[in-house]
Protein backbone atom coordinates (compact mmCIF):
# COMPACT_ATOMS: atom_id res chain seq x y z
CA UNK A 1 0.00 0.00 0.00
CA UNK A 2 0.99 3.46 -0.57
CA UNK A 3 1.12 6.41 1.41
CA UNK A 4 -2.49 8.15 2.74
CA UNK A 5 -1.40 11.19 0.61
CA UNK A 6 -0.63 9.52 -2.57
CA UNK A 7 -3.54 7.29 -2.46
CA UNK A 8 -6.29 10.03 -1.68
CA UNK A 9 -4.45 12.29 -4.59
CA UNK A 10 -5.21 9.09 -6.46
CA UNK A 11 -8.05 7.46 -5.75
CA UNK A 12 -10.21 10.38 -4.90
CA UNK A 13 -10.59 10.90 -8.73
CA UNK A 14 -11.80 7.82 -8.93
CA UNK A 15 -14.84 8.43 -7.02
CA UNK A 16 -14.83 11.29 -8.31
CA UNK A 17 -15.42 10.13 -11.77
CA UNK A 18 -17.51 7.17 -10.97
CA UNK A 19 -19.74 9.35 -8.72
CA UNK A 20 -22.21 10.82 -11.59
CA UNK A 21 -23.16 7.23 -12.64
CA UNK A 22 -24.72 6.94 -9.18
CA UNK A 23 -26.42 10.41 -8.95
CA UNK A 24 -29.54 9.91 -9.61
CA UNK A 25 -30.99 11.71 -12.83
CA UNK A 26 -33.89 14.13 -12.69
CA UNK A 27 -36.16 14.50 -15.24
CA UNK A 28 -36.21 18.13 -17.49
CA UNK A 29 -40.06 19.41 -15.97
CA UNK A 30 -38.17 19.08 -12.47
CA UNK A 31 -36.13 21.89 -13.82
CA UNK A 32 -33.18 22.68 -12.02
CA UNK A 33 -32.90 19.99 -9.65
CA UNK A 34 -30.36 17.87 -11.66
CA UNK A 35 -28.02 20.24 -11.78
CA UNK A 36 -28.33 21.63 -8.18
CA UNK A 37 -27.46 17.68 -7.52
CA UNK A 38 -24.71 17.83 -9.88
CA UNK A 39 -22.94 21.23 -8.42
CA UNK A 40 -23.86 20.05 -5.02
CA UNK A 41 -21.37 16.67 -5.44
CA UNK A 42 -18.36 18.39 -7.02
CA UNK A 43 -15.20 19.16 -5.49
CA UNK A 44 -13.79 17.95 -1.86
CA UNK A 45 -11.22 15.13 -1.09
CA UNK A 46 -13.90 12.29 -1.25
CA UNK A 47 -12.12 10.88 1.89
CA UNK A 48 -15.27 8.87 2.76
CA UNK A 49 -15.40 7.22 -0.87
CA UNK A 50 -11.57 6.28 -0.30
CA UNK A 51 -12.12 5.00 3.09
CA UNK A 52 -14.98 2.55 2.03
CA UNK A 53 -12.98 1.44 -0.39
CA UNK A 54 -9.34 0.67 1.39
CA UNK A 55 -11.26 -0.63 4.06
CA UNK A 56 -12.98 -3.44 1.92
CA UNK A 57 -8.98 -3.54 0.23
CA UNK A 58 -8.02 -4.35 3.78
CA UNK A 59 -10.33 -7.06 3.90
CA UNK A 60 -9.63 -8.81 0.62
CA UNK A 61 -12.21 -7.39 -1.29
CA UNK A 62 -11.61 -5.19 -4.81
CA UNK A 63 -12.22 -1.78 -4.08
CA UNK A 64 -13.59 -1.39 -7.54
CA UNK A 65 -16.93 -3.20 -6.36
CA UNK A 66 -17.54 -1.44 -3.54
CA UNK A 67 -17.98 2.07 -5.15
CA UNK A 68 -21.71 2.33 -4.94
CA UNK A 69 -21.05 2.23 -1.64
CA UNK A 70 -18.16 5.13 -1.58
CA UNK A 71 -20.35 6.99 -3.90
CA UNK A 72 -23.36 6.56 -1.39
CA UNK A 73 -20.80 8.42 1.19
CA UNK A 74 -20.00 10.95 -1.02
CA UNK A 75 -23.94 11.94 -1.79
CA UNK A 76 -24.83 11.95 2.21
CA UNK A 77 -21.76 14.18 2.82
CA UNK A 78 -22.87 16.68 0.25
CA UNK A 79 -26.30 16.48 1.12
CA UNK A 80 -25.56 17.71 4.75
CA UNK A 81 -23.12 20.61 3.45
CA UNK A 82 -26.41 21.73 1.43
CA UNK A 83 -28.59 21.97 3.88
CA UNK A 84 -26.19 23.19 6.57
CA UNK A 85 -25.36 26.11 4.24
CA UNK A 86 -28.79 26.79 3.70
CA UNK A 87 -30.23 30.30 5.47
CA UNK A 88 -32.09 28.88 8.11
CA UNK A 89 -28.72 27.16 9.44
CA UNK A 90 -25.14 28.56 8.38
CA UNK A 91 -26.63 30.70 6.01
CA UNK A 92 -23.05 30.28 4.27
CA UNK A 93 -23.21 31.53 0.32
CA UNK A 94 -19.72 29.86 -0.11
CA UNK A 95 -18.59 26.01 -0.11
CA UNK A 96 -15.50 25.01 -1.46
CA UNK A 97 -14.67 28.06 -3.06
CA UNK A 98 -18.10 28.10 -4.68
CA UNK A 99 -21.03 29.20 -4.77
CA UNK A 100 -23.26 26.96 -1.89
CA UNK A 101 -25.72 25.15 -3.61
CA UNK A 102 -28.81 27.83 -2.42
CA UNK A 103 -26.61 30.69 -3.71
CA UNK A 104 -26.17 29.26 -7.35
CA UNK A 105 -29.71 27.66 -7.47
CA UNK A 106 -32.30 29.22 -4.92
CA UNK A 107 -33.48 27.89 -1.61
CA UNK A 108 -35.74 25.32 -2.33
CA UNK A 109 -34.13 23.80 -4.70
CA UNK A 110 -31.01 23.59 -2.67
CA UNK A 111 -33.82 22.02 0.05
CA UNK A 112 -34.50 19.27 -2.17
CA UNK A 113 -31.45 18.89 -4.02
CA UNK A 114 -30.24 17.59 -0.26
CA UNK A 115 -33.53 15.63 -0.17
CA UNK A 116 -32.58 13.70 -3.13
CA UNK A 117 -28.93 13.37 -2.65
CA UNK A 118 -30.06 11.71 0.71
CA UNK A 119 -32.20 9.05 -0.92
CA UNK A 120 -29.84 9.04 -3.61
CA UNK A 121 -27.45 7.71 -1.23
CA UNK A 122 -30.04 4.75 -0.13
CA UNK A 123 -30.25 3.96 -3.87
CA UNK A 124 -26.16 3.49 -4.25
CA UNK A 125 -26.06 1.25 -1.13
CA UNK A 126 -28.89 -1.03 -2.71
CA UNK A 127 -27.46 -1.08 -5.69
CA UNK A 128 -24.41 -2.45 -3.87
CA UNK A 129 -26.42 -5.68 -3.95
CA UNK A 130 -25.31 -6.20 -7.37
CA UNK A 131 -21.83 -7.06 -6.46
CA UNK A 132 -22.06 -8.20 -2.91
CA UNK A 133 -24.25 -10.58 -0.58
CA UNK A 134 -27.89 -9.05 0.19
CA UNK A 135 -27.62 -9.60 3.64
CA UNK A 136 -24.62 -7.15 3.95
CA UNK A 137 -25.94 -4.56 1.88
CA UNK A 138 -28.53 -4.63 3.86
CA UNK A 139 -26.17 -4.33 7.39
CA UNK A 140 -24.59 -1.62 5.79
CA UNK A 141 -28.36 0.28 4.78
CA UNK A 142 -28.98 0.02 8.55
CA UNK A 143 -25.88 1.32 9.65
CA UNK A 144 -25.87 4.16 7.54
CA UNK A 145 -28.90 5.47 8.66
CA UNK A 146 -27.80 4.87 12.00
CA UNK A 147 -24.70 7.20 11.53
CA UNK A 148 -26.29 9.64 9.80
CA UNK A 149 -29.80 9.95 11.46
CA UNK A 150 -30.92 11.81 14.23
CA UNK A 151 -28.79 8.93 16.17
CA UNK A 152 -26.27 10.50 14.48
CA UNK A 153 -25.22 12.75 12.18
CA UNK A 154 -28.31 15.03 12.10
CA UNK A 155 -28.58 14.81 15.70
CA UNK A 156 -25.13 16.03 15.86
CA UNK A 157 -26.09 19.23 13.65
CA UNK A 158 -28.79 20.04 16.02
CA UNK A 159 -27.22 20.09 19.03
CA UNK A 160 -24.30 22.09 17.24
CA UNK A 161 -27.02 24.61 16.37
CA UNK A 162 -28.46 25.22 19.89
CA UNK A 163 -25.40 24.81 21.07
CA UNK A 164 -24.26 28.06 19.97
CA UNK A 165 -23.51 30.89 22.06
CA UNK A 166 -23.77 28.53 25.48
CA UNK A 167 -20.40 28.45 27.94
CA UNK A 168 -17.78 26.18 26.23
CA UNK A 169 -18.73 22.34 27.04
CA UNK A 170 -16.38 19.67 26.76
CA UNK A 171 -19.41 16.73 26.99
CA UNK A 172 -21.29 19.09 24.81
CA UNK A 173 -18.34 19.30 22.01
CA UNK A 174 -16.97 15.55 22.50
CA UNK A 175 -21.01 14.65 21.65
CA UNK A 176 -20.87 17.59 18.66
CA UNK A 177 -18.43 16.33 16.73
CA UNK A 178 -18.88 12.62 17.67
CA UNK A 179 -22.00 12.68 15.72
CA UNK A 180 -21.85 15.04 13.37
CA UNK A 181 -18.52 14.23 11.94
CA UNK A 182 -16.80 11.34 13.67
CA UNK A 183 -20.16 8.93 13.19
CA UNK A 184 -19.88 9.61 9.40
CA UNK A 185 -15.93 8.80 8.45
CA UNK A 186 -16.29 5.76 10.83
CA UNK A 187 -19.21 4.17 8.96
CA UNK A 188 -17.56 4.90 5.85
CA UNK A 189 -14.68 2.76 7.61
CA UNK A 190 -16.82 0.08 8.65
CA UNK A 191 -18.71 -0.19 5.60
CA UNK A 192 -16.02 -1.17 3.78
CA UNK A 193 -14.69 -3.87 6.22
CA UNK A 194 -18.62 -4.91 5.88
CA UNK A 195 -19.21 -5.56 2.22
CA UNK A 196 -15.82 -7.50 2.18
CA UNK A 197 -17.13 -9.93 5.62
CA UNK A 198 -14.41 -8.74 7.89
CA UNK A 199 -14.64 -10.64 11.04
CA UNK A 200 -16.04 -9.19 14.57
CA UNK A 201 -12.49 -8.18 15.60
CA UNK A 202 -11.30 -6.94 12.32
CA UNK A 203 -14.34 -4.61 12.61
CA UNK A 204 -14.35 -3.45 15.72
CA UNK A 205 -10.52 -2.36 15.24
CA UNK A 206 -12.20 -0.64 12.08
CA UNK A 207 -14.74 1.27 14.19
CA UNK A 208 -11.77 2.35 16.67
CA UNK A 209 -9.71 3.79 13.83
CA UNK A 210 -12.58 5.45 12.65
CA UNK A 211 -13.73 7.42 15.25
CA UNK A 212 -9.97 8.38 16.30
CA UNK A 213 -9.53 9.90 12.44
CA UNK A 214 -12.94 11.24 12.84
CA UNK A 215 -12.79 13.39 15.75
CA UNK A 216 -8.94 14.40 14.95
CA UNK A 217 -10.81 15.25 11.18
CA UNK A 218 -12.93 17.75 13.23
CA UNK A 219 -10.35 19.07 15.85
CA UNK A 220 -8.14 19.55 12.59
CA UNK A 221 -11.03 21.37 11.07
CA UNK A 222 -11.62 23.60 14.17
CA UNK A 223 -7.99 24.73 14.63
CA UNK A 224 -7.90 25.70 10.62
CA UNK A 225 -11.13 27.60 11.54
CA UNK A 226 -8.46 29.61 13.89
CA UNK A 227 -5.13 29.28 12.18
CA UNK A 228 -5.96 28.64 8.13
CA UNK A 229 -5.88 30.60 5.25
CA UNK A 230 -9.11 31.66 4.09
CA UNK A 231 -8.11 31.47 0.24
CA UNK A 232 -6.60 28.05 0.82
CA UNK A 233 -9.54 26.94 3.12
CA UNK A 234 -12.17 27.60 0.72
CA UNK A 235 -14.38 29.25 3.27
CA UNK A 236 -14.22 32.25 5.78
CA UNK A 237 -12.03 31.78 8.43
CA UNK A 238 -12.80 32.99 11.98
CA UNK A 239 -16.48 31.83 11.51
CA UNK A 240 -16.67 29.32 14.07
CA UNK A 241 -15.84 31.82 16.77
CA UNK A 242 -18.06 34.73 15.27
CA UNK A 243 -21.62 31.98 15.59
CA UNK A 244 -20.83 31.40 18.93
CA UNK A 245 -19.52 27.32 17.48
CA UNK A 246 -18.51 24.70 20.85
CA UNK A 247 -14.62 24.23 19.10
CA UNK A 248 -11.99 22.47 20.35
CA UNK A 249 -9.71 25.61 20.78
CA UNK A 250 -12.80 27.15 22.58
CA UNK A 251 -13.05 24.56 25.17
CA UNK A 252 -9.25 23.72 25.67
CA UNK A 253 -7.30 26.67 24.09
CA UNK A 254 -5.21 26.50 20.98
CA UNK A 255 -2.52 24.26 22.58
CA UNK A 256 -4.71 21.90 24.42
CA UNK A 257 -6.61 21.36 20.88
CA UNK A 258 -3.38 20.83 19.45
CA UNK A 259 -2.44 18.60 22.18
CA UNK A 260 -5.71 16.34 21.62
CA UNK A 261 -5.02 16.17 17.78
CA UNK A 262 -1.81 14.51 18.74
CA UNK A 263 -3.85 12.30 21.25
CA UNK A 264 -6.51 10.94 18.59
CA UNK A 265 -3.64 10.93 16.13
CA UNK A 266 -1.63 8.42 18.37
CA UNK A 267 -4.85 6.63 19.31
CA UNK A 268 -6.06 6.24 15.30
CA UNK A 269 -2.37 4.91 14.53
CA UNK A 270 -2.50 2.01 17.49
CA UNK A 271 -5.74 1.11 15.84
CA UNK A 272 -4.33 0.65 12.29
CA UNK A 273 -1.61 -1.11 13.63
CA UNK A 274 -3.40 -4.15 14.60
CA UNK A 275 -5.39 -4.57 11.12
CA UNK A 276 -4.25 -7.46 8.33
CA UNK A 277 -1.88 -6.58 5.81
CA UNK A 278 -0.47 -3.59 4.36
CA UNK A 279 -1.21 -0.83 6.86
CA UNK A 280 0.47 2.19 5.28
CA UNK A 281 -2.43 4.15 4.24
CA UNK A 282 -4.35 3.55 7.31
CA UNK A 283 -0.99 4.70 9.74
CA UNK A 284 0.21 7.43 7.56
CA UNK A 285 -3.46 9.16 7.38
CA UNK A 286 -3.62 10.60 10.52
CA UNK A 287 -0.40 12.70 10.06
CA UNK A 288 -1.85 13.76 7.02
CA UNK A 289 -5.24 14.97 8.68
CA UNK A 290 -3.05 16.40 10.92
CA UNK A 291 -0.78 18.46 8.33
CA UNK A 292 -4.00 19.68 6.36
CA UNK A 293 -4.25 23.24 5.07
CA UNK A 294 -7.69 22.46 4.17
CA UNK B 1 -61.62 -9.08 3.70
CA UNK B 2 -63.18 -6.22 4.50
CA UNK B 3 -64.25 -3.05 2.78
CA UNK B 4 -61.73 -0.24 3.13
CA UNK B 5 -63.45 2.14 5.24
CA UNK B 6 -63.74 -0.29 8.11
CA UNK B 7 -59.60 -1.47 7.38
CA UNK B 8 -58.57 1.96 7.24
CA UNK B 9 -60.29 2.58 10.33
CA UNK B 10 -59.20 -0.48 11.94
CA UNK B 11 -55.79 -0.67 11.17
CA UNK B 12 -54.44 3.34 10.22
CA UNK B 13 -54.36 2.74 14.21
CA UNK B 14 -52.52 -0.26 14.12
CA UNK B 15 -49.80 1.15 12.16
CA UNK B 16 -50.07 4.77 13.92
CA UNK B 17 -49.68 2.74 17.34
CA UNK B 18 -46.58 1.03 16.01
CA UNK B 19 -44.75 3.59 14.49
CA UNK B 20 -43.32 5.29 17.27
CA UNK B 21 -41.10 2.37 17.73
CA UNK B 22 -39.76 2.66 14.36
CA UNK B 23 -38.89 6.05 14.78
CA UNK B 24 -35.34 7.32 15.71
CA UNK B 25 -34.71 8.67 18.82
CA UNK B 26 -32.40 11.77 19.30
CA UNK B 27 -30.59 12.28 22.38
CA UNK B 28 -31.41 14.94 24.47
CA UNK B 29 -28.45 17.23 23.33
CA UNK B 30 -30.30 17.14 20.23
CA UNK B 31 -33.05 19.47 22.30
CA UNK B 32 -36.15 19.49 19.98
CA UNK B 33 -35.57 17.22 17.59
CA UNK B 34 -36.89 14.54 19.14
CA UNK B 35 -39.99 16.23 20.14
CA UNK B 36 -39.89 17.79 16.18
CA UNK B 37 -39.75 14.31 14.59
CA UNK B 38 -42.78 12.84 16.55
CA UNK B 39 -45.06 16.02 16.25
CA UNK B 40 -44.53 15.91 12.35
CA UNK B 41 -45.43 11.78 12.42
CA UNK B 42 -49.07 12.37 14.25
CA UNK B 43 -51.82 12.18 12.67
CA UNK B 44 -53.33 11.13 9.00
CA UNK B 45 -54.89 7.92 8.00
CA UNK B 46 -52.08 6.01 7.44
CA UNK B 47 -53.33 5.01 3.98
CA UNK B 48 -49.71 4.04 2.82
CA UNK B 49 -48.62 1.91 5.88
CA UNK B 50 -52.10 -0.02 5.57
CA UNK B 51 -51.78 -0.33 1.78
CA UNK B 52 -48.32 -2.18 2.44
CA UNK B 53 -49.89 -4.39 4.68
CA UNK B 54 -52.68 -5.41 2.55
CA UNK B 55 -50.23 -5.76 -0.13
CA UNK B 56 -48.57 -7.85 1.93
CA UNK B 57 -51.44 -10.54 3.18
CA UNK B 58 -52.85 -10.41 -0.39
CA UNK B 59 -49.69 -12.30 -1.62
CA UNK B 60 -50.03 -14.55 1.52
CA UNK B 61 -47.61 -13.28 4.44
CA UNK B 62 -48.81 -11.91 7.34
CA UNK B 63 -49.81 -7.90 7.58
CA UNK B 64 -47.87 -7.69 11.22
CA UNK B 65 -44.21 -8.74 9.62
CA UNK B 66 -44.45 -5.82 7.41
CA UNK B 67 -44.56 -3.04 10.23
CA UNK B 68 -41.49 -1.43 9.67
CA UNK B 69 -41.83 -1.76 6.23
CA UNK B 70 -45.51 0.37 6.59
CA UNK B 71 -43.97 2.92 8.95
CA UNK B 72 -41.57 3.48 6.54
CA UNK B 73 -43.81 5.14 4.39
CA UNK B 74 -45.37 7.08 6.84
CA UNK B 75 -42.13 8.21 7.90
CA UNK B 76 -40.81 9.25 4.22
CA UNK B 77 -44.35 10.61 3.50
CA UNK B 78 -44.10 12.87 7.52
CA UNK B 79 -40.58 14.46 6.54
CA UNK B 80 -41.87 15.68 2.61
CA UNK B 81 -45.00 16.99 4.55
CA UNK B 82 -42.59 18.75 6.95
CA UNK B 83 -40.13 20.00 4.05
CA UNK B 84 -43.12 21.27 2.24
CA UNK B 85 -44.60 23.43 4.38
CA UNK B 86 -41.05 25.23 4.87
CA UNK B 87 -41.51 28.96 4.61
CA UNK B 88 -39.49 28.54 0.90
CA UNK B 89 -41.86 25.89 -0.28
CA UNK B 90 -45.27 26.36 1.08
CA UNK B 91 -44.57 28.38 4.21
CA UNK B 92 -47.71 27.02 5.72
CA UNK B 93 -48.37 26.84 9.39
CA UNK B 94 -50.88 24.68 9.44
CA UNK B 95 -51.05 20.42 8.75
CA UNK B 96 -53.96 18.34 9.97
CA UNK B 97 -55.91 21.19 11.62
CA UNK B 98 -52.44 21.69 14.00
CA UNK B 99 -49.43 23.72 14.00
CA UNK B 100 -47.12 22.93 10.95
CA UNK B 101 -43.40 21.20 12.16
CA UNK B 102 -41.80 24.52 11.82
CA UNK B 103 -44.56 26.42 13.41
CA UNK B 104 -44.21 24.51 16.64
CA UNK B 105 -40.41 24.03 16.62
CA UNK B 106 -38.34 26.59 14.27
CA UNK B 107 -37.25 26.42 10.73
CA UNK B 108 -33.81 24.56 11.18
CA UNK B 109 -35.35 21.72 13.56
CA UNK B 110 -38.06 21.11 10.94
CA UNK B 111 -35.20 20.85 8.30
CA UNK B 112 -33.57 18.54 10.08
CA UNK B 113 -36.30 16.77 11.79
CA UNK B 114 -37.53 15.40 7.87
CA UNK B 115 -33.75 14.51 7.12
CA UNK B 116 -34.23 12.52 10.21
CA UNK B 117 -37.13 11.28 8.99
CA UNK B 118 -35.96 10.14 5.60
CA UNK B 119 -33.47 8.25 6.79
CA UNK B 120 -35.51 6.59 9.49
CA UNK B 121 -37.46 5.37 7.13
CA UNK B 122 -34.51 4.05 5.22
CA UNK B 123 -33.49 2.29 8.64
CA UNK B 124 -36.82 1.09 9.04
CA UNK B 125 -36.68 -0.61 5.51
CA UNK B 126 -33.21 -2.26 6.70
CA UNK B 127 -35.32 -3.50 9.92
CA UNK B 128 -37.29 -5.43 7.76
CA UNK B 129 -34.42 -7.60 7.11
CA UNK B 130 -34.70 -9.39 10.07
CA UNK B 131 -38.62 -10.99 9.60
CA UNK B 132 -37.98 -11.24 5.36
CA UNK B 133 -35.18 -12.37 2.83
CA UNK B 134 -32.43 -9.94 2.52
CA UNK B 135 -32.66 -10.09 -1.33
CA UNK B 136 -36.03 -8.90 -0.93
CA UNK B 137 -35.76 -6.07 1.96
CA UNK B 138 -32.79 -4.57 -0.49
CA UNK B 139 -35.12 -4.35 -3.26
CA UNK B 140 -37.70 -2.20 -1.66
CA UNK B 141 -35.15 0.37 -0.45
CA UNK B 142 -33.92 0.35 -4.28
CA UNK B 143 -37.49 1.07 -5.39
CA UNK B 144 -38.16 3.03 -2.39
CA UNK B 145 -35.37 5.53 -3.25
CA UNK B 146 -36.31 5.39 -6.63
CA UNK B 147 -39.77 6.17 -6.12
CA UNK B 148 -39.40 9.15 -3.62
CA UNK B 149 -35.99 10.73 -5.02
CA UNK B 150 -34.95 12.72 -7.93
CA UNK B 151 -36.74 10.24 -10.50
CA UNK B 152 -39.99 10.33 -7.91
CA UNK B 153 -41.19 12.21 -5.05
CA UNK B 154 -38.84 15.19 -4.81
CA UNK B 155 -38.20 15.33 -8.57
CA UNK B 156 -42.53 15.90 -8.54
CA UNK B 157 -42.08 18.47 -5.74
CA UNK B 158 -39.72 20.49 -7.75
CA UNK B 159 -41.53 20.27 -11.04
CA UNK B 160 -44.83 21.39 -8.86
CA UNK B 161 -43.18 24.46 -7.24
CA UNK B 162 -41.49 25.78 -10.70
CA UNK B 163 -44.84 25.31 -12.45
CA UNK B 164 -46.55 27.31 -10.14
CA UNK B 165 -48.20 30.28 -12.28
CA UNK B 166 -47.44 29.00 -15.50
CA UNK B 167 -50.37 28.16 -17.91
CA UNK B 168 -52.37 24.70 -17.25
CA UNK B 169 -50.23 22.44 -19.19
CA UNK B 170 -52.19 18.78 -18.93
CA UNK B 171 -48.59 16.77 -19.50
CA UNK B 172 -47.06 19.20 -16.87
CA UNK B 173 -50.25 18.35 -14.41
CA UNK B 174 -49.77 14.67 -15.22
CA UNK B 175 -46.00 14.43 -14.76
CA UNK B 176 -46.15 15.91 -11.15
CA UNK B 177 -48.62 14.28 -9.97
CA UNK B 178 -47.47 11.12 -11.07
CA UNK B 179 -44.26 11.80 -9.12
CA UNK B 180 -45.32 13.94 -6.16
CA UNK B 181 -48.39 11.70 -4.94
CA UNK B 182 -48.94 8.76 -7.27
CA UNK B 183 -45.74 6.88 -7.03
CA UNK B 184 -45.57 6.62 -3.07
CA UNK B 185 -49.06 5.16 -3.25
CA UNK B 186 -47.72 2.50 -5.92
CA UNK B 187 -44.75 1.94 -4.13
CA UNK B 188 -46.27 1.01 -0.83
CA UNK B 189 -48.33 -1.67 -2.77
CA UNK B 190 -45.61 -2.70 -4.68
CA UNK B 191 -43.11 -3.00 -1.46
CA UNK B 192 -46.12 -5.04 0.63
CA UNK B 193 -46.05 -7.50 -2.41
CA UNK B 194 -41.98 -7.68 -2.90
CA UNK B 195 -41.71 -8.31 0.78
CA UNK B 196 -44.23 -11.31 0.08
CA UNK B 197 -42.72 -12.77 -3.01
CA UNK B 198 -45.19 -11.95 -5.03
CA UNK B 199 -44.81 -13.50 -8.59
CA UNK B 200 -44.60 -10.88 -11.78
CA UNK B 201 -47.90 -10.67 -13.04
CA UNK B 202 -48.95 -10.05 -9.41
CA UNK B 203 -46.19 -7.30 -9.07
CA UNK B 204 -47.89 -5.69 -12.11
CA UNK B 205 -51.43 -5.60 -11.27
CA UNK B 206 -50.16 -4.25 -8.25
CA UNK B 207 -48.50 -1.48 -9.94
CA UNK B 208 -50.98 -0.89 -12.60
CA UNK B 209 -54.01 -0.56 -9.07
CA UNK B 210 -51.05 1.52 -7.03
CA UNK B 211 -50.34 4.49 -9.75
CA UNK B 212 -54.53 4.35 -10.76
CA UNK B 213 -55.36 5.03 -7.07
CA UNK B 214 -52.46 7.36 -6.24
CA UNK B 215 -53.37 9.85 -9.18
CA UNK B 216 -57.25 9.32 -7.78
CA UNK B 217 -55.76 10.26 -4.56
CA UNK B 218 -54.43 13.33 -6.08
CA UNK B 219 -57.54 14.15 -7.98
CA UNK B 220 -59.75 13.90 -5.48
CA UNK B 221 -56.93 16.20 -3.19
CA UNK B 222 -57.24 18.99 -6.05
CA UNK B 223 -61.23 18.54 -5.74
CA UNK B 224 -61.44 19.16 -1.89
CA UNK B 225 -58.77 22.29 -2.74
CA UNK B 226 -61.91 23.62 -4.72
CA UNK B 227 -65.35 22.11 -3.48
CA UNK B 228 -64.06 21.00 0.20
CA UNK B 229 -65.21 22.01 3.62
CA UNK B 230 -61.69 23.94 5.32
CA UNK B 231 -62.86 22.82 8.67
CA UNK B 232 -62.70 19.29 7.49
CA UNK B 233 -60.28 19.10 5.25
CA UNK B 234 -57.71 20.68 7.77
CA UNK B 235 -55.72 23.23 5.63
CA UNK B 236 -56.83 26.09 3.92
CA UNK B 237 -59.13 25.57 0.65
CA UNK B 238 -58.40 27.62 -2.15
CA UNK B 239 -54.55 27.42 -1.41
CA UNK B 240 -54.05 25.56 -4.71
CA UNK B 241 -55.53 27.98 -6.74
CA UNK B 242 -53.93 30.98 -4.89
CA UNK B 243 -50.65 29.53 -5.42
CA UNK B 244 -51.14 29.21 -8.90
CA UNK B 245 -50.83 25.38 -9.01
CA UNK B 246 -51.36 22.86 -11.74
CA UNK B 247 -54.03 21.28 -11.00
CA UNK B 248 -57.12 18.57 -12.48
CA UNK B 249 -60.20 21.22 -11.90
CA UNK B 250 -57.74 24.16 -13.34
CA UNK B 251 -56.45 22.28 -16.22
CA UNK B 252 -59.77 19.98 -17.25
CA UNK B 253 -62.29 22.10 -15.45
CA UNK B 254 -64.40 20.85 -12.03
CA UNK B 255 -66.77 18.28 -13.97
CA UNK B 256 -63.72 17.13 -16.60
CA UNK B 257 -61.70 16.35 -13.20
CA UNK B 258 -64.72 14.77 -11.80
CA UNK B 259 -64.96 12.73 -14.79
CA UNK B 260 -60.91 11.94 -14.30
CA UNK B 261 -61.55 10.49 -11.01
CA UNK B 262 -64.47 8.14 -12.31
CA UNK B 263 -62.22 6.98 -14.89
CA UNK B 264 -59.13 6.05 -12.78
CA UNK B 265 -61.56 4.29 -9.84
CA UNK B 266 -62.32 2.04 -12.67
CA UNK B 267 -59.34 1.42 -13.84
CA UNK B 268 -58.23 0.53 -10.14
CA UNK B 269 -61.11 -1.36 -9.81
CA UNK B 270 -60.69 -3.65 -13.02
CA UNK B 271 -56.76 -4.44 -11.78
CA UNK B 272 -57.89 -5.00 -8.24
CA UNK B 273 -60.48 -7.37 -9.72
CA UNK B 274 -57.31 -9.06 -11.28
CA UNK B 275 -55.48 -9.51 -7.73
CA UNK B 276 -55.32 -13.07 -6.15
CA UNK B 277 -57.88 -14.25 -2.74
CA UNK B 278 -60.36 -11.40 -1.31
CA UNK B 279 -60.42 -8.36 -2.96
CA UNK B 280 -63.04 -6.47 -0.97
CA UNK B 281 -60.48 -3.81 -0.07
CA UNK B 282 -58.72 -3.11 -3.35
CA UNK B 283 -62.21 -2.87 -5.06
CA UNK B 284 -63.91 -0.75 -2.33
CA UNK B 285 -60.99 1.65 -1.76
CA UNK B 286 -61.38 3.51 -4.84
CA UNK B 287 -64.96 5.02 -4.17
CA UNK B 288 -63.81 5.52 -0.52
CA UNK B 289 -60.89 7.89 -1.97
CA UNK B 290 -63.55 9.85 -4.35
CA UNK B 291 -66.15 10.40 -1.75
CA UNK B 292 -63.65 11.75 1.04
CA UNK B 293 -64.00 14.84 2.83
CA UNK B 294 -60.44 15.07 4.02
Amino acid sequence: MLQASQVLSEEGPLVAEALPGYLPRADREAGDLDAAIRHATQGGKRLRGVLVRHAAATFGLDPELVMPTACAFEMLHAATLVHDDLPCIDDSDLRRGRPSCHAAFGEFTALLAGDALIIGAFEALAVQAETVDAAAAIQVVREFAQFTGATGLIGGEQADIISEDLPPDADLLRYIHINKTAKLICAACRAGAILAGAPADGLQTMTDYGMAVGLLFQVTDDLLDVTGDEAVVGKPVGADDEAGKQTYPGVWGLSGAQEEARRLAAEAAAAAAELPGETEFWTSLPDLVVNRDK
